[in-house]
């Protein structure tokens, strides 16, 4: 049985900002295979940059790769809702910086943002919001949204 | 030189809305290297499916593959933004239908709405907006956004 | 615990071609996506066209889709080797015809041919060995060479 | 009018082995889209991580990215045939590092080796086969091939 993800969008007043947030800042060199025929990044692209990018982001958070998060937390981060929005194209053998950082945090769900810069301009935005969802060990296929730890929230605070 | 595809985007109400519009609808089969680990379709991949969708749409509106409308209008279609949301998970050997159909033209933007169902019921959506640019023929990275040909609005329009 | 799939392909001589063979057919439509800044199809995207043509091949010979004969065989196919040719590009909008058969059995690995059409002509060639595991239903990361049922490579066989 | 890639390949004793040669290292982590519902990574990636390998491998013996190699030479490096043999999997957060050379040079055509190490150890290996031909500017679609320079030949050999 598969768990529906629908209605834990809350409203944007019930965030909780995070004032002093960890940005995690990575470098990508756009590949040959990475373009389409306008000599472009093909936009699926960006959508795999920015969900390794939240995986690097919580990593540099919790001093964990994603299957050592999960295997201590047996939880996982899905995807329920992203946006994108492409300011300038991006172009073969360009170098991306994309940075990462936690928009908010509500009880269960959270929102981040990559940007994503060329040369110092930003030419594309991502934003993703993701639910914290504890897996049943007895039914791995079973998920059920949980708050998100405190300890977990803490550490993207870094003040 | 790159054009940017900045402050192109005009206000809701600005929409002309296509009371009585086209839908395309097309079904696959979610494949093996669709899915990711925790056995759901990976992320991109949905942009992948929607992005082509859209040059399905057309076809089915103006009778022509996508190099063929390249080739008559020096036209392309780039995507600006894009928001999906993920409402049930798809795996392995699923077979989606995806409904695509204009939300409206503004001038020369314009918002494509996806909608992926499994046995009838709504999974995930996926909105584009996206600009009609015309391609200068002496210098094929130079574009141009244009108004969308009333010609091209019109066969959209199925009533 | 992962297990190598090392020295478990045969002599050639070692083959049990089956003379009458299943062949199956289908057709795709080559998407923006799949094509790089040289207008032509990416390489890696072949593989991924053969992965599932492999899985259609089953399924046409066995009635089951890739997650059905799992639950009924505990058992994945995954490949060891596979070589590609590319006589002719693919591009934008090209329909292409993959044509899929067994090349022959051996105790547990066996090889899939994959044919590329465009107009009735071979524009590229895929053959995969792969090799028929039994996943260990305790341990689902313990995979074992087993022979591949007897019942399975009669499906193949048609005459 | 698409140029054919067939009967360009010599036999193998035509090849000329350059005996001291240059070898690229780079480091990839496996992410999550790259891996499949087995857990390990699809086998497509290989090919589209070998692909960029070729890309690093000639910067690091030109000192020229992709798009500069090409504005100098007015040349591509397509490839024609391709073999991989899988001998251990990759997983997800494997960190891996790709060996890539050149095998030898032939008149127009040259076999590229990746060698997939995981912890010291050979878990894959990739083989292309690429021409060196040359674009016509007033048609870019024309490809002939032609001898590789043998300043290119030259900056690949250490010695």
């Amino acid at each position: 049985m598969q768990t529906p993800f629908s209605d834990i969008i809350p409203p944007a007043a019930a965030w909780v900002v995070t004032l002093v947030k960890l940005v995690n800042r990575r470098q990508l060199t756009i590949e040959w295979g990475h373009c389409d025929p306008a000599n472009m990044v093909f936009n699926a692209r960006y959508f795999e940059f920015a969900d390794w990018s939240t995986a690097l982001l919580f990593q540099a958070a919790l001093g964990m790769t994603k299957p050592e998060k999960k295997a201590k937390y047996d939880a996982e981060i899905p995807l329920v809702d992203v946006r994108a929005s492409f300011i300038k194209p991006l172009m073969l053998a360009d170098v991306v910086e994309i940075a990462s950082s936690i928009e908010g945090f509500n009880r269960s769900s959270f929102s981040v943002l990559h940007q994503f810069f060329k040369g110092g301009e930003l030419v594309a935005e991502v934003k993703e919001i993701r639910v914290w969802v504890e897996i049943d060990p007895l039914d791995p296929s079973k998920l059920t949204s949980i708050p998100v730890p405190a300890e977990v929230i803490e550490r993207f605070n870094t003040g």
